[in-house]
Formats: C-alpha cells, structure tokens, sequence
C-alpha cells in the first residue's frame, strides 16, 4: 500500500538495524482516517474469506483491528496479555514468547467468544518473529474456530514470521513489506 | 443514551454491588457499529470544543477513542501504562493509583504529541473513581495543553469519579450514568 509506505518514509524512525518505530501516526499517536484506511485494505483482502469475527492482541492491535472489523461487520475480539500464568476454565491460554521485551507472557481469551462455527482473522500491527500471531493460531484452534488468515500493517520481511506463519497454513497479507533497515535506511520488498 | 443503556442491561453482568463486566460488546469481543455509534456521540457532545487531539488510556479506551478523533477528525493519542517509573526526560510521567487492581501504575505520554497549543478530549471506557482520568489531565498540564472535556461510555456515578473531576474543573459527559448495582440489579440516573 502506497500511502503507507509513503508515511513511513516520512515519519518512521529507524533505531539500529531491525527496530522501526511509527509513533506518529500508528504505535503512539494514531492517525484515524489512516487507521480506517489500513482497515478498509485489509478487509477488502479477506472479503471473500466467510469472517465471523476479527481477532487481536491488546493493544497495538486495537485500532487496526477495529477499523477491519468495521468494514467486515463483524465483532472484534481482544486477545489479553496476562504476565503469568492463572488457570482460569473460563480462557482458553497460550504461552507467547515476546521478541521485543524478552519476556513472554500468557495470552488469553474467553471461551464465550469463539465457537468451532467462527472463522477469524487475525489484524496486527506489526509482523516481526510471528511469535504473537501463532499464539493468536493457537488459541483459535483450542476453540476448533478456523483460523481464516493474518492481516498486519507492516512485515518485517527479514524476519521469519511470514514463513513461519506460512508454514502453519497461515494467509499472510502485509500492508507494507519491509526488506531491510539497515544502515538506518528503510527498504521495501518490490510488490508482484 | 438509550441504545448503551439497552445493551447494559441485556448483557451486561454484574459482579457484587459495584462491579459491571461489558465484555461481550466493550472490553473483551468489542461489536464496532456500536461502538462508531458511541463515537460519533461523543465527538457530537464536544464539537464546539475547538479540540485538536483525543487522549486515551491503554488498553480499553482505545476503541472508543478511536471512533471519537475519527468523527472530530483529529489525531488520537495513547497514553501507556508502565508498571514502574522510568526516567525518561522526553516522556510526561505522572503516578496513578488503579482502583480495579489495587496496584499502581506509571501513566506516560511522549513529549512530541502534546504541546501548548492542544485542546484535549480525554476519553475512556469507564469512569468510577476517576484516577485514570485524573492522571490523564495531570500529563496533558503538564504540557501545557488545555484539558477540554472528558466521555466516557459508562459512569458509575456512585462513585467519586465525577465529583473529584469537576472540582477539578473538567466538563464530563457520559453516555450511561449508573445510579445502582445494588443487589445484581443495574439502576440508571434519570436524564434531566
């Protein structure tokens, strides 16, 4: 997406070689009538993939999530971080280990909100490591709901999560597909 | 307003005497017409408030938050919860007690998307003691920006929240003001 890869041209910040933060206008400050865009890009994507319901990780997720779940009208579900472990009959539980904090926690959902009837789409901000996404997968396939695939903002593409997702069966559609920031310089994988 | 109210009482589940869980339409599985609906309430409420920026709090403001700065067409800004104070001199910082979980935390904004020239709506899913809130206005005086209202879906106007809020000379608005939830059984203020 053009208008995306423009912005972050112009406003991402680039912090050694591999973090790239968009606190401007997606992470910290968020720009709606953008968010709604990416939203609309996403669920266009998806249209024809029978969603019942959007899923995300609290809580950068939040916002793109809402916007996809919008135009597919349909609900959308917050997956929530806990640090540690509580069991809890009512959750289905997954451990997620994090990339960016070095510590993983349990992330969870309720098993009043998936049925084996759902078909949901994941919506994140960012696709790094895959470690979040899979753990999302993981849930949806505790409830036997069929994951329907994973819509993000940006992919680090010299990451491993594409291919990781990949691997599990997963749908992967990115916004914007970063090749490299190295050097400070953010470069884009050519489309087609 | 009449549709929130509605909802509250068909799903919504109350937990002793003051507590009130929304998870299937607000906190957990978020239904997004709805929550566009509350959205556009709000901006609606303060149209005439010069506003430049809506302010929320990680994680649950951010929905409706979104939906208000998309209808005032304006940027939406998140303020993060850390768990404990980190010095960081391009961060406005400031210490809030948390009523739900009886633990505190550390609320922050960067320093780059607040400045004197803002006029700010705070907006959050819920407001009982109003501690959340009150840390969101300490931050954004802290910048010297002008704190110019606060909405919130629901109030549960038995408890200091408001009261605490306007002494401190904060228009408030919220969409479902809770008189009671005595006994399992939800009591709304009468409007007027």
């Amino acid at each position: 997406m053009k208008l995306l890869e423009e912005k972050i041209l112009s406003e991402g910040v680039v912090e050694g070689d591999d973090i790239l933060k968009v606190d401007s206008f997606i992470n910290h400050q968020v720009d709606p009538a953008l968010m709604e865009g990416f939203g609309r890009e996403i669920a266009n994507h998806f249209k024809d993939g029978h969603i019942t319901k959007v899923a995300t990780i609290e809580s950068s997720g939040i916002a793109p999530a809402l916007m996809t779940a919008r135009f597919l009208n349909v609900p959308m579900l917050i997956m929530k971080k806990q640090p540690s472990r509580i069991l809890n009959k009512n959750l289905y539980q997954t451990e997620v280990s994090s990339y960016t904090t070095e510590k993983g926690y349990e992330l969870c959902v309720s098993r009043d909100y998936l049925s084996e009837d759902d078909h949901v789409l994941i919506v994140d901000d960012f696709l790094a490591n895959g470690e979040a996404a899979a753990g999302a997968m993981r849930l949806i396939r505790l409830s036997h709901a069929t994951v329907a695939g994973l819509g993000v903002l940006i992919e680090k593409s010299f990451q491993p999560g594409r291919e990781k997702l990949e691997s599990l069966g997963l749908d992967v559609y990115a916004l914007a597909r970063i090749k490299s920031l190295e050097g400070g310089k953010v470069t884009f994988l050519e489309e087609g």
